[in-house]
């Protein structure tokens, strides 16, 4: 059961998070300690995967689609900080996000908050929908 | 794959929360990192959802219902602290949460604990159900 | 879609937390901030809950089972620190548990760890198993 | 419904942790306070269980398979950095997860994060797969 790509679907097409805040202010130092909220997001299928992602605010139309490609057997851990085409994700603003793969990936939804002196951290994964996108 | 609303069924009619807890004590500065709870609502749907929040508590009747509207292509993150009608939630209490909607959403559960003076963040997408409401 | 106990079946009859640890060091003053690990419980349905909780180690059989009644339409925030009968629970030490209950429940897994002077947090809606008990 | 081992299938047989990650650093003193990340994998069913873990990366083939052995009722909670054979878990660099056994297991995934001096903590469920491995 344990070649690469000879598993069966694992994940799904389409993922929801909720939960989205980029705080702003940090107090670590250098990327790693920045405060950011991150997708992680897995593809264990054969074919390497298109990826389009929506994100919806209190207030405004949604933007989007971004777009990111995560081949196959790979996993890309990205950041909403990073996202820039066709707009930046606003700091200090609610957002949610919907993430949508022609193939079947798992996506991870974690947040490393250093705007005080000592980090907090919060994962949870995302939640699957199995209706085709 | 990426036009708003275009989507299938994202999400479910109704959610729950098994763990409320607002501290009462904050260490932070401003509403931004004030202790809190929050539900945090997507619609992806294309119709607007009203949303019914009933409160659970271990030695009395529930509270609510709570209404509150999440727009089409909307999200709403919702704190528990800020809910009044028809009636407060108490704070150092420990309570739950069933959401129901009309519209299939998303729900996350987020917790923001500054009581010591480093925050702490929890996070869960809450659990959905099925079944009708 | 808003009485309470005419909601439809909220939750499932067995859950899984695979992750449990007590630390056994606390620097926080009270219950509220002493390291402890819960289990929050909610029953939604019309009738009380009998809850049975078998708690699972690395290397010795497994402790159990503990009781439990969680009311209609209430919640109960159990801490497994709390837990003594047939035994309490160790302290620094890594277990799992399975919740069975003979009413759908919701189960929520949450630690709150002040071994260091700010307090960290963890939270998960636990594995909900559909098959019968 | 208590007696070990007497219930029904809890768990599943493949399970996606899409977020790895884990700090070189530590401001904890010991093991347990030592930067880490962990799979916790409970075995609740009547048979020792074979699990085999897959580890994926941004810019590599996998890692894996890593082999280890849940007995029947009984958890492991599995730390990565202590993996090794075939090859150790690099550090600060972005890695998932594809845990599949041959009996049904939960699976959930924390970190502890010392590299502040006031740890932080996540943990969820990792996403289970139905499908057959």
């Amino acid at each position: 059961m344990s070649e690469p790509g000879s598993n069966g679907v694992i994940g799904a097409h389409t993922w929801a998070i909720a939960e989205g805040y980029i705080p702003s202010d940090s107090s670590g130092e250098g990327p790693a300690l920045e405060s950011h909220e991150a997708a992680c997001l897995l593809n264990a299928s054969g074919d390497h995967a298109d990826v389009e992602i929506m994100v919806y605010f209190s207030d405004r139309d949604p933007a989007g689609p971004y777009r990111i490609v995560v081949p196959s057997l790979r996993t890309v851990h990205m950041r909403f900080n990073d996202l820039d085409d066709p707009e930046p994700i606003p700091r200090d603003t609610s957002y949610a996000a919907v993430i949508e793969s022609d193939q079947p990936i798992v996506v991870q939804h974690t947040r490393l908050d250093s705007r005080q002196p000592a980090l907090a951290l919060l994962s949870t994964v995302a939640h699957p929908s199995f209706h085709p996108a």
